[in-house]
C-alpha cells in the first residue's frame, strides 16, 4: 500500500495532469477558433463566424475550471518550489489562452463589417498566411508546455519578430490600399484591426513561452525584452 | 492575548488589507498612465510618452507582488468561501489593471507615429473626452473594490454602453476624416487604434466591476451579458 506521502504525490501528479489536459483542450479550441475565423472572413460565412463565438464560450468555461482547480490544489497541497511554479504557470497560461480565444472571436465579429460594401476587398487575401504563422506559434508553445520543453519555448519566442515584421508590412499595404480605394476605408479599417489581433496572438504565444520557460527552468528568459506589441 | 484562531484571522485581514493597498496603487498608476498618454498625444511630448512606459513597468512589478502574496495566502491559510472569493478577486483584478496599464503604454507608443507627418491631425481633439470617460470608470470601479460596494460596481458596468457609443461615433468620424484627407490615413489609422484601446479600457473596467460584484455578493452579475468589445 502507498504511504500517505506517496498518496499525496500521486494525487498531485494527477491534478497537474488534469490541468495540462484542460489547457491542451483550451489550446486546441483557440487554434480552431483562429482558423475558423479566418475561413469565415475569406468566405464571408456568418454561420462559421457565429460558431467561433460559441467555441469561445467553451474556452471561457474551461478557464474557470482551471482556476478552481488551481486554487484547490494550492489550498489542499500547499505545493512548494517546482510544483508551485507549475501550478501557477497553468493558471497564467490558461488566462492567456482565454485571451487568444477572445482575439479569434473578435476577428469573427468583424466578418460582416468587412464584407458590408459592394467592393470585394482584395486585401483580405494578405491575412491567412499571417494567421497561420500566429496559430502555429500557439500550437507549438502549448506543445512546449505539455512537454516541459524550455528550448522549444525559446524557439517560439524567436518567431515573434517575424510575425511583427509581417504585421508591419500588412499595415503599410492596407494603408496604401485605403489611399487608393477611399470607398473601402471603413471596411479596410476593420482589416487593420484583424491584422492587429493576429499580431497580438503572437505576443501572447510569446508570453506563454516565457511562462513555460520559467516553469521548466525556474529562470526568467533573460537577455530578452518582454514581448512588446509591434509599434504600428 | 489573542487565541490562535484570532491570530490567524488578524493575519489574514492584514494580508487582505495589503492586497487592497497594492491594487489601489496599481489603479492610481494606471489612471495616471492614461492621462499622461493622452497629454503626450495632444502635446506631441515624447518625454512624457516615455514616462508612461516607465510607470507601466512599476504596475507590472506590483502585479507580480500581488500574485506572490495571493499564492502565499491561499497556501498558508486555505481560506474558504467569502475569504477565498476575495483573494481570488484580488488576483484577477490585478491582472486586469495590468492590462489597462498596457493599453496606456500602447497609446503612448503611438504618439510619434501620429505626429509623424506635416499635417496637424485635428481629429486628435476627439479623444481626450473619451479617455476621461474610460479613466473615470477605472477610478470608480477600484473605489468600489476598496469599499466592497456591489452597487457602485453595477453603476460602472452601466456606463460601458455610453463609452462604446462614443467609440463607434469616433470610429465613423475618423473614417470620414481619412476619406477627406487621404494623406493622413497612416497617421489616423494609429488614432483608430488609440480609440480602440480606450474602448477596451472600458471593457476591462466592466470586467473588474463584475469581479467586485461577485466578490462582494457571491453572485454573478446576472441579467447582464458579459462585457463585449464594441463591434466596430
Amino acid at each position: 500500500m502507498p504511504t500517505g506521502h506517496e498518496h499525496t504525490v500521486k494525487a498531485f501528479d494527477e491534478e497537474i495532469g488534469h490541468l495540462r489536459a484542460l489547457i491542451s483542450q483550451m489550446g486546441g479550441l483557440a487554434e480552431q477558433g483562429i482558423s475558423d475565423a479566418m475561413l469565415a472572413l475569406q468566405r464571408n460565412d456568418p454561420t462559421l463566424a457565429k460558431e467561433v463565438r460559441t467555441a469561445d464560450a467553451k474556452i471561457d468555461a474551461i478557464q474557470a475550471e482551471v482556476e478552481r482547480l488551481v486554487v484547490r490544489v494550492i489550498a489542499l497541497r500547499a505545493p512548494m518550489a517546482d510544483d508551485l511554479r507549475e501550478v501557477v504557470a497553468a493558471l497564467k497560461i490558461a488566462a492567456v489562452v482565454e485571451r487568444i480565444g477572445d482575439y479569434a472571436k473578435n476577428i469573427a465579429k468583424r466578418v460582416p463589417m468587412i464584407h458590408q460594401g459592394e467592393d470585394r476587398i482584395e486585401a483580405v487575401s494578405l491575412l491567412p498566411a499571417m494567421a497561420q504563422m500566429a496559430s502555429d506559434m500557439v500550437h507549438d508553445v502549448l506543445d512546449a508546455f505539455s512537454a516541459r520543453n524550455a528550448e522549444a519555448a525559446v524557439a517560439v519566442c524567436e518567431r515573434d519578430r517575424a510575425l511583427d515584421d509581417f504585421y508591419d508590412s500588412i499595415f503599410r499595404t492596407l494603408v496604401t490600399f485605403m489611399v487608393e480605394n477611399p470607398r473601402t476605408i471603413g471596411q479596410v479599417a476593420h482589416l487593420l484591426f484583424v491584422a492587429k489581433n493576429l499580431e497580438r496572438i503572437g505576443d501572447h504565444a510569446t508570453n506563454v513561452a516565457e511562462m513555460v520557460y520559467f516553469a521548466a527552468t525556474g529562470r526568467y528568459l533573460a537577455d530578452r525584452e518582454p514581448a512588446e506589441p509591434s509599434d504600428l
